[in-house]
């Protein structure tokens, strides 16, 4: 365990303790912290990393918002024996994971929603990796794939599951909510259905494919087509990731909002065609929307809502004209005031979306193909040992000026 | 003018009195109103009406809230010279016209919106008649046909109305909407296309046809098939008629939801399989959203909003199932509070409607052929002369148990 | 074994004998024959019928084209012990199943496209039944449950399955297809998933919601909804009951055609408002498709084709106007011509249907609720010991007057 | 008229005279044809070329297939006094037009379909030019302004119209459509409704507008969408267009096929990830629809007809998966053999298309904004004088390399 940091040895060693996370893990890890500035290429190669050579680790949260590293299942034992295969299972080495929005909530509030952290719990959700175990029963993978992580395990029974809507799986177990553990490990066991081969794709594209699926979902239940104008709320990771999306379906005009400058600039590095509109205090929702849709020319049909926020999703409901859509993505508060007689005089569609089905086939395609090129969304890079301080910096983001941050396990 | 009630006569020859409309009327008229159980059919006979033979009258609101009946253009020497009449256009002897509810609000509120009463102003918008003039250019309409009014007008230029979604032409005219005048009218001049042959029905059936183009717009966006189970929110005139719609699709099971419980048994005689659901006050949305799934056996895809009522939205967003739809059919207040995150994590869709669009032929073959019987709705009947009755009583809903008022001109 | 036909009491002791077959089980089961006037509901009872009493017997045909009853698989032993039941299984006495085309056509054809009778084979895929044995691991069903039979076992991991189109399941194992045994039988081990509860329906209903699955598929890939024109070509089990459907989803006007008038007689009956188009020879298909949109007023934007026949779906093309659509469910022959530069220059859409998916819970809610009425389609019944007779009479259908021919084991 | 060449100079003086069409102009022509390599933008300059300052010519085809230039109307004296326009209408100087193969089909063939020449006939739909005359009626052009011509005039009275598919228009008068007159003249009145504002658009890419709308009416009725797999069987003028069309679309993987290799080529050219399957004589129909899937990797769900051939259409029907569609674009023989098992067996939808609907305005902001880039298409100019040569040319595409050829009028 040569390369973990000093703080996280310290950690997986003692017991918990409130105190060091306040105060020394992010400073002795600074110095250990070392962004990438490119992407690292097949950074597993069998000679250099043998399989399962060292312990299990992950990334935990608990219900007093506490954030850590330590040992974790299965054990390297298991994994090398795989006893702990159960049917249909592969193990994965987890090579590199992103952080969502959504673990640091989980860490930070404890809960979203009716989805809340009663006990330690594995963060993480969007990992890409290589298959080092399988199961007899497997017939579809082989040790020394690579593979795209989908984090779903579902029931095949229920109404959701037979119409093709498995998202809304009656039993879902979803990797990274609460009580299911997450991928944020060096080795986790999954079912073999859910690991997409990516081919000689990076990890790194591997793990993104994960936030790519929520935009995919989106583009695909908002229909949006060539030569249609859309209106992106909010340039976060999601909403920088639909743009990129956006771009490459075709859509055109594009105009993207959003309170940070910088944020709008990264928008217009990754599409130059694309017109930015920055959100600013004191102007109504009406006038936002209406200011949004001279940017297009008046042409807006569809918004795609990645902010979650309640005046961003009024602005785009002032936005687009008759029989228009606006499509939310992104979450927020349990009641939204919405103008409700806009969408009814103009007959305007509010439609949600709830993670995403049948996603990494096309992502995989998209990303292969060179259709997407997400690179740009990666801005920081840290080691497994070292999550805390990914956390920090993903946490920070208004300060750091971070987009997407990976954890990797090389 | 002999069949004009005392109050109208006076009315007529009188300027408006305020005094007035606040007590004499209803007493004056209470004596000369004539609810008819049955409905009439056939009401206007060449032999017995020729055509034009009465001055024109309206009936009238302005922005003191005022209602009342007077004098109306086109006049009879105009209707009978058939000067007035522009290329396209014809003269329908207006025969049964029923009252809306956006009518009685015009007349108490003065506005809908965007839309304010600023003049006097003709109100009504749901009616059938005889032609009794054509203009040389119109080939598709002779003097003598009956037919159902679709009363707009459309540019035929703008998105909207080349992409089939005339509702939200950008220069529609629809009558009875100010500045339009309305409908409730002797005669009226309007396009040969927006004339709808009805053939041998009746013209309460025909004037019908509005409310129920209203229904059929919702049940096609939608998207009500055999077998849906559908929630109807509001057992009101647009309810009913979307009740009526809904049996006739074959939508099972049918849930619908009042606080008034006479509604909902009328709702019972209509369709002996709906199930009632009487909202009671002190149910949080929640639990009743709840108790409409359980009588659907947690069924409900669709729910079919037509209260308009921020709370029993909310409760129909409770009610359904993921993935499932709200549809607002009911307008409202400005802006409403959602519960954004069951939209959110049920992937549930909130579509809304305005007036519909190319639902005239279909609303004529439905009720033609007996899929439709909408005779139950029509529960009061006023001569034009008495309008100020037949608004008042329509007003009074609760306590008159009016669903439907129409109003004749025989 | 008292109830047996003679003929049958004879095979079931005896080897197969192909001579047999030709002659005497015919005549001497003809006297045998009990067509039943009435649904016969409820004939099994508990106390009436204790669980697997009798030996299993199957419907059985072969690459000669032979048809016979003989013993089968579970035996009675293995039904009675359980030990032939996997996880998630349950044993199912069949009580009712229906005759339909495709089992015909194996019998006499020996094959169906690239679905070839290689062996002996159980015909039979239209069946209800009573729960008699479940294995532990399931838990949604109990001993005595009445239950509606889908045919179908899938992989729950090819892309058909997971996006909600199981019919297309690379995987699929369909009963009564070769190779897969079908349900013509006393007693079938099935998945308990497949097993839909029908309530106190009768088996005979039960038995027909898998041809009612097919037009429901039909109605919903084809989006038939109130009011809209539909043409429905073909008057036999599948065009009658998808009468049944589009009568009771409002769609108006209906017209259906045959070249047999006694079924158009039949579908008169069924719903008296139905218009009835008798084909002729002679006339081209261009005329038909013209006589077809006149009696509809030259509405016609929808025909639902059940016949398969060739000159039946081109005379469809010709029936429907603009942007109208052609949805085939009937099969047919391997090639076809088609009218192309009407569906080009017309912009109508040919659509295919094969099998079902998701459509047993809507079926059964239609029929439970009264919505649906099949009994009429029922013409035939006979004991599952005399099947050799039911499926003559079913072939015979031009002499017998067959519409639906129901096997039945009380 | 100095420009003309003296072919068509003897020919606008001479009658007609069949010989002539049969040897001089082609040899005469050929030393005077300027193909332009690079696109010529902003021809016409209001300084450069004065407002009608030619005499008015078209090219003609007839019954007995002859192809000329000669005068025609309106002559400049009507467009400088605007006595000709109607209410609505504007002069348009027509400054590039496209040759479609419907034009060629007119002069060869005589007849597409129900569609005939019966008299001499202007030919030419795909135009670009200035705005010369304005009807006082016009409030929404002026003289100067850059048009790009929507062939159309429409009834807005029926279905179709009010439907939003105008292309079914049941009274549609398609400008180069017998019997009325086309685009190839020098000058044209036609409805200000239909002329496009283009900005600084080249006319070139104007008068490219109309291929690009046909392609962009098949991948919106088709709904092709971002990482949608895509064959597109043919890679003519309009194959080649959808493929810039499916690329900027974002579909992937994406094949196309041809018997020509050079057409291929320019495929491969325009779009790198594309999949060329070059069709060869002697292979099944099957066989190819399953080297195009394997093309693919199997994942075909769409494939986008533009030949209208038979054996294509078969191999694209044997090319896509369960669940899959052929969408054709193409026209071809009146009657045409398609696997309807293989249809039927597989769910697979064949859907048309007809000319186009509403996309003017999506073209130009596609084109505008540099998403779609179709100069590649443009292989061969002619002035209008010389447009015999652009027919001969176009029409002999397979030795001319022609794509698109276009007729210009400086």
């Amino acid at each position: 365990m040569s390369r973990v940091s000093p703080a996280v040895r310290t950690l997986l060693r003692q017991p918990y303790s409130s105190q060091w996370r306040k105060t020394p893990v992010l400073r002795s890890s600074q110095a250990w912290v070392k962004p990438v500035s490119q992407p690292i290429r097949g950074l597993a190669t069998p000679a250099a990393m043998p399989s399962a050579s060292k312990e299990n680790i992950g990334v935990y949260c608990n219900p007093a918002h506490d954030l850590w590293v330590k040992e974790s299942g299965p054990s390297v034992n298991e994994v090398k024996s795989g006893e702990a295969l159960k049917e249909g299972e592969v193990t994965i080495a987890i090579k590199s994971t992103g952080i969502c929005g959504s673990d640091i909530h989980f860490w930070r509030h404890g809960r979203i929603g009716p989805m809340v952290v009663e006990h330690d719990h594995i963060l993480g959700h969007e990992s890409a990796g290589e298959i080092i175990a399988v199961h007899p029963s497997v017939k579809t993978l082989s040790v020394g794939d690579r593979v795209a992580v989908e984090p779903s395990s579902i029931c095949n029974k229920c109404e959701p599951c037979l119409t093709g809507r498995y998202n809304g799986c009656l039993e879902m177990r979803f990797m990274s909510t609460p009580p299911v553990d997450g991928l944020l490990r060096r080795y986790v066991n999954h079912s073999a259905i859910w690991c997409h081969k990516i081919g000689d794709m990076s990890y790194e594209d591997g793990a993104m494919l994960e936030p790519l699926s929520v935009s995919l979902a989106g583009m695909h239940r908002a229909q949006i087509a060539l030569g249609d104008p859309v209106l992106i709320c909010g340039a976060g990771p999601i909403g920088l990731m639909t743009l990129l999306c956006s771009a490459a379906a075709g859509a055109e005009p594009i105009v993207i909002t959003d309170i940070d400058q910088n944020r709008l600039d990264v928008a217009k590095e990754i599409c130059p065609r694309v017109k930015t509109y920055k959100v600013e205090p004191g102007v109504s929702m009406e006038e936002a929307g209406a200011a949004m849709s001279k940017l297009a020319g008046g042409s807006l049909t569809t918004a795609l809502e990645c902010s979650g926020v309640e005046s961003s999703i009024a602005a785009a409901i002032y936005s687009v004209k008759f029989g228009g859509k606006v499509f939310v993505i992104g979450v927020g508060k349990p009641d939204m005031q919405i103008p409700f007689m806009r969408l009814s005089t103009q007959e305007i569609d509010l439609q949600f979306q709830y993670r995403y089905a049948n996603t990494w086939p096309r992502a995989i395609r998209l990303v292969q193909s060179g259709v997407l090129d997400m690179k740009r969304l990666v801005t920081h890079r840290f080691d497994l040992e070292d999550a805390v301080s990914a956390f920090e910096t993903s946490a920070a983001s208004a300060k750091t000026g971070a987009i997407k941050v990976l954890i990797q396990s090389p």
